[in-house]
């Protein structure tokens, strides 16, 4: 997988050859992103199964440490619990010889079925970005936190690919700046016209009336519509309704968590504080090195996404079409995905 | 006066022996914050006096550019326009041998009469701190950016002395971090609990009912209460109101700008977009350096102020009183100065 914490200053394709480096590749956020953390658990999970055939000890036990593991690396994304468990019952039914090669070719379906979805995302909500439009986002939801396209940034690089000519403003996105860092240099790559604004920054420029949509991905989605995503979202969101900004969240279905009734059951990671009370660059003289921001001994918080409740959602831009952030049309959704797999 | 890009990390007085030096401090942000500026400006105004004395040339052009040079440094702060004039006003009462000492005298009358403006108003403000309350700033306002005690900083000091236990939660406030690295310090010096806080958790944690109070302080206010202060002051006042938070704004007279009516006649300064490509910190080494934090190439935009319309502010923490952010009240409390002075 590319070795996102060190991008844009470096691209460097970092291994993990066994399932216990995948883990720490996703706690530590080498990978990140909900789409692209499910895919890299669901191979994580194949890991364990061709590791649990020359595990000495119980076989079960293996798979069952090996599926806690993943599991418990990052307990926001709904889409690193949804893909091991699919990988999981794929495997389970089948006889343990052949449980390695299910899991893998469950994950490769996933991959492609992934892929597939943010193209359709692209589809969905290309519709809604006019000739010339300004769009903001937050963090990144491109390429890099998928398998490919991106969630909020799918329905941008096709209107790049249709002349629309869109033009970006990429949040920084304080502390780990995935804005600043990751979706300036995918668009910089696709040739998409973008600026990086400090997060502090959209209020300002949506009341100058130089925003003309907002299009963030989402960790998870509960059955009501509440999106919780990368920290910030939320004030974009309530900066966005005080200007008429439409504002819309895009994500596949492995996003949408129907167990979690409202956002106030969805957990809230909180991550080191040594986050905030430094930030990482490239040196003058060409290191990626970390700064000290604070003062010696000051305390920081850390929560790394907030929830933006559903009625503050314009749309869901989903494969299947754009819906409200509201439990029936999620409902209906979700139903109809059912009937279909 | 203090070299404030070195802190928290270091701590060094800055010696401007010229005019032309202590504008490029004002320029550079050597000093910062309204007040501040202010009274930088006006000791700046007092040298061009002093030099006028051994200036070769015209002596009134020598003033006149020495004005317009100090002037010109910065757009927004009502402050710096207040205070050269006013130290101009009172040294052309005066025969031109006389005007370099009429301008040290009023600087140093203005100077005494900020120290105790802010004094007041912390006497003003502390009354809406409960015990064990917490307050949400942004920026720094408080004695870094003053003379004395600070103007959002100053009622929390205070309810600190008083034995209320305050706690602060400081936004770190990108691009120039005037949270994490003068907030978050001038706190700690008097031993006040505060956190730093991406400036993207404040909605967050007001939606979890974390934040009792918001007081910022402002850069210019405008006859109908509308004010401008530090880039991300809106979307907080945004994320407030949505969650029924009072958002208060301390300033002193001087920050009153009765020639703008509204907001939209408050120039917003745009400065180097290097400010957020860029962060600047102390190294591993010890060393304050600076890390790149987009890919080469990136564009960025970098308001460094945005308007909070009167309506979103619960009130005004003024030296006398707290009064509402609309043109009537701001009108009577003018008046009212005027008859006094």
């Amino acid at each position: 997988m590319i070795n996102q914490p060190l991008l844009p200053h470096r691209f460097e394709i970092y291994e993990a050859d066994s399932h216990a480096k995948t883990a720490a590749a996703i706690r530590d956020m080498i990978v990140r992103g909900a789409p692209a953390l499910g895919q890299t658990a669901a191979y994580g999970m194949v890991q364990v199964y061709l590791e649990a055939e020359r595990a000495s000890g119980g076989r079960d036990q293996f798979i069952e440490e090996g599926y806690r593991l993943l599991r418990g690396t990052r307990p926001t994304a709904q889409n690193l619990f949804y893909c091991l468990d699919r990988v999981r019952e794929a495997a389970e039914k089948h006889s343990p010889e052949k449980q390695a090669e299910a899991a893998r070719a469950e994950a490769a379906r996933m991959a492609d079925e992934e892929a597939e979805a943010c193209r359709l995302i692209g589809e969905v909500g290309v519709e809604l970005i006019k000739s010339g439009a300004t769009i903001l986002t937050h963090c990144n939801a491109g390429w890099l936190a998928c398998v490919d396209w991106g969630t909020a940034l799918a329905p941008i690089y096709l209107a790049h690919r249709q002349g629309k000519r869109p033009h970006v403003f990429a949040d920084e996105t304080r502390p780990r700046l995935q804005g600043a860092n990751l979706t300036a240099w995918e668009l910089m790559q696709e040739s998409v016209s973008v600026e990086i604004i400090p997060d502090n920054a959209a209020g300002l420029l949506m009341r100058m009336g130089k925003v003309d949509l907002v299009i963030t991905g989402a960790d998870r989605i509960a059955a009501n519509g509440d999106v919780a995503n990368k920290i910030g979202t939320y004030t974009k969101a309530l900066a966005a309704r005080a200007h008429g900004i439409p504002f819309y969240v895009a994500a596949p279905l492995s996003t949408f968590d129907a167990c979690c009734r409202t956002g106030a059951d969805i957990p809230i990671e909180e991550r080191d504080r040594d986050e905030v009370l430094y930030a990482v660059g490239k040196s003058d003289s060409g290191q990626i090195e970390r700064v000290r921001l604070a003062p010696e001994g000051a305390e920081a918080r850390n929560p790394a996404f907030d929830i933006t409740p559903g009625e503050l959602v314009a749309g869901l831009i989903t494969p299947a079409g754009i819906i409200e952030a509201e439990s029936f049309a999620i409902e209906k959704l979700l139903a109809a995905e059912q009937i279909e797999s």
